[in-house]
């Protein structure tokens, strides 16, 4: 059990386009930025809220040259119809993502399938919250990029050439279950976010995690120097796939990825994106046994999954409708006193009276 | 150091055709199983070679009712242009499988994107053996199905509803590595195809990879009765995808899947295909640093990848290309003396004049 404060979702989501605003975006960026917090910690999504949002966009983002703000996006001239190659021009991630996968559902209205390709691209945070949406208006979405640094060794390998890489996939399945099924997750064992986090709170991670600055698997999170793939050759495998994907669209080397320093005249040091969605009627044979429609169909597969005395199964994307849940009961936004300390900083730094001493609490 | 013994690749296609044809299949579908059969030898894959698709037709196929020789493939109705959805009938897995790579490549030419999903299916054996095939020709291929039976526990449950269910990509970087980069496993730790290999060599598993018959974990190959996924719940979302994707297509409950016993009038027992591929230019944005092409760009980012004293990592489907390259150098097909025993019974009841004696032979 630990404090919790209640934010509301205006009152949060108007500090967190006042901040963006302060940083030099522009109303859409703000709001698309405020908007994407807001999703995020609704669905307690600790690792990638706000606070860390402001603070990517400090170390990588408009103070550092890697996120422009104000930056147009470009579709860029192409003859394939399903697909959207775009230059992101370095705008703001959130706002680049919303706009992607909106453009991939209009070609999967038509096409059955739409992708769109993103270059010169700025870390988009929590693919989890595009494909959830996306799967809230009746898609199957998916989403890779690569992440913001080279933190993972290949495996087999010693040195930190890929990126935490995650891949995120949403089903429309809210009406069957109760929320879209989501799968989404780094290829390491762990995100750095988790390891900052661990390291916070003091505990310890689980092997396989990690390597020291001699190269050596380590659980202390203090001493982590860079993560390992999760699954040993399979996690690098799929990691592997959005460095490849970034490669065949855009991007250049991963280990001068966002190293502003090293990226020489010539060289990118920026990320890409890959966004799909497809139309569920578009891959449906219309024959369902026992006279399902598709909706029926996938749910009586969902629980036969979870039948069978498998009790103690749970359907990936739970946790995160736990958490919307949670916000839902609560009226608001949940935050830890220590977050509020930094939401706080935040409202100074952008002018924003956040009166954060009337917030209502909650033990959770 | 073993005894192999080579086998011409055209001895052993008429072998593995005249074996097919014996079952009923047409000379199609013959000639398609024999090609598998030969891409499955060539790159060293002994768990699907001819032996185990003819194992596995009598199991489950042509002698069993869930694969009907000669059955034709319908191309169902629908206005999604990038997208077909077809009603295999239960032909046999290879044929229908090449036949759709082929088709999402079409697709893939017009649109950039080309899918095919594939309902009433039969096993297709090695999914990395057609996302190869289609790398080899340009494309990034993507494939999954649902494997034939539910043999793995959901991450958190004790009762396997989940086949093994694999995923295969495939990356045109022949020119640029030598292969194709193939990124192709199950989502179980293990294949059952490896516990039995295990089993046969009286080898224990890694930690992980199964469940006895008291739902506890261990590492006997005699006794696991059910297998788990690989990165706990990582590697069952990876699982569950397949099973979304065939819910959607047009299959049933997977814990009935190829049980005919189990499967009543109105239900379905067949497994679902899901195939995809891209044309690499269409997700090219042109812009690639210092000058490179799009080509000579995912070039560098491997090198990258690789480079910084990663001596010891390897690209996925190395170990492929390195059997591919082993048959090249011996003329033909490698296979162990009791492969070759197992061989001359096929031919026998297909009967087909193999001349096992007259084999070379190379300790490899």
């Amino acid at each position: 059990m630990s404090l919790h404060y209640i934010i509301p979702v205006q009152v949060h989501n108007d500090l967190v386009a006042a901040a963006y605003r302060k940083r030099g975006y522009d109303a859409d960026e703000a709001n698309a930025a405020a908007r994407f917090s807001q999703i995020t910690a609704e669905h307690g999504i600790k690792t990638h809220n706000a606070i860390k949002a402001l603070h990517l966009d400090e170390l990588f983002g408009s103070r550092a040259g890697g996120c422009k703000p104000g930056a147009k996006i470009e579709q860029l001239p192409g003859k394939f119809k399903a697909i959207q190659t775009w230059n992101a021009n370095r705008k703001l991630g959130q706002a680049v993502a919303f706009a992607a996968m909106n453009a991939c559902m209009n070609l999967a209205d038509e096409f059955g399938v739409g992708i769109v390709a993103v270059d010169q691209a700025f870390h988009y945070l929590w693919g989890g919250g595009y494909v959830i949406d996306a799967a809230q208006k009746g898609y199957i979405a998916y989403t890779s990029c690569t992440a913001a640094l080279a933190e993972v060794v290949p495996f087999g390998g010693k040195y930190p050439t890929l990126g935490t890489n995650p891949h995120s996939w949403a089903f429309p399945t809210q009406e069957l279950v109760g929320f879209p099924i989501c799968i989404d997750w780094a290829t390491s064992t762990v995100a750095m976010g988790r390891v900052q986090q661990f390291a916070r709170e003091g505990k310890q991670l689980p092997p396989g995690a990690g390597v020291d600055e001699d190269g050596q698997p380590t659980t202390d999170p203090n001493k982590i120097k860079a993560l390992l793939p999760f699954g040993q050759h399979k996690g690098y495998g799929l990691s592997l796939i959005d460095e490849l994907y970034a490669a065949y669209i855009g991007g250049s080397l991963p280990t001068i990825r966002n190293r502003w320093d090293r990226v020489s005249a010539g060289e990118k040091g920026t990320c890409c994106f890959f966004f799909q969605c497809i139309k569920p009627e578009a891959m449906s044979s219309g024959d369902f046994a026992a006279g399902r429609d598709q909706k029926a169909n996938v749910k009586a597969v969902l629980a036969d999954i979870l039948g069978h005395g498998n009790t103690g199964a749970m359907l990936p994307g739970q946790i995160e409708a736990n958490g919307a849940a949670l916000s839902r009961k609560h009226g608001g936004l949940l935050f830890t006193a220590a977050e509020v300390e930094a939401l706080k900083h935040i409202a100074l730094e952008a002018g924003f009276g956040f009166a954060a001493e009337g917030l209502k609490t909650v033990e959770l």
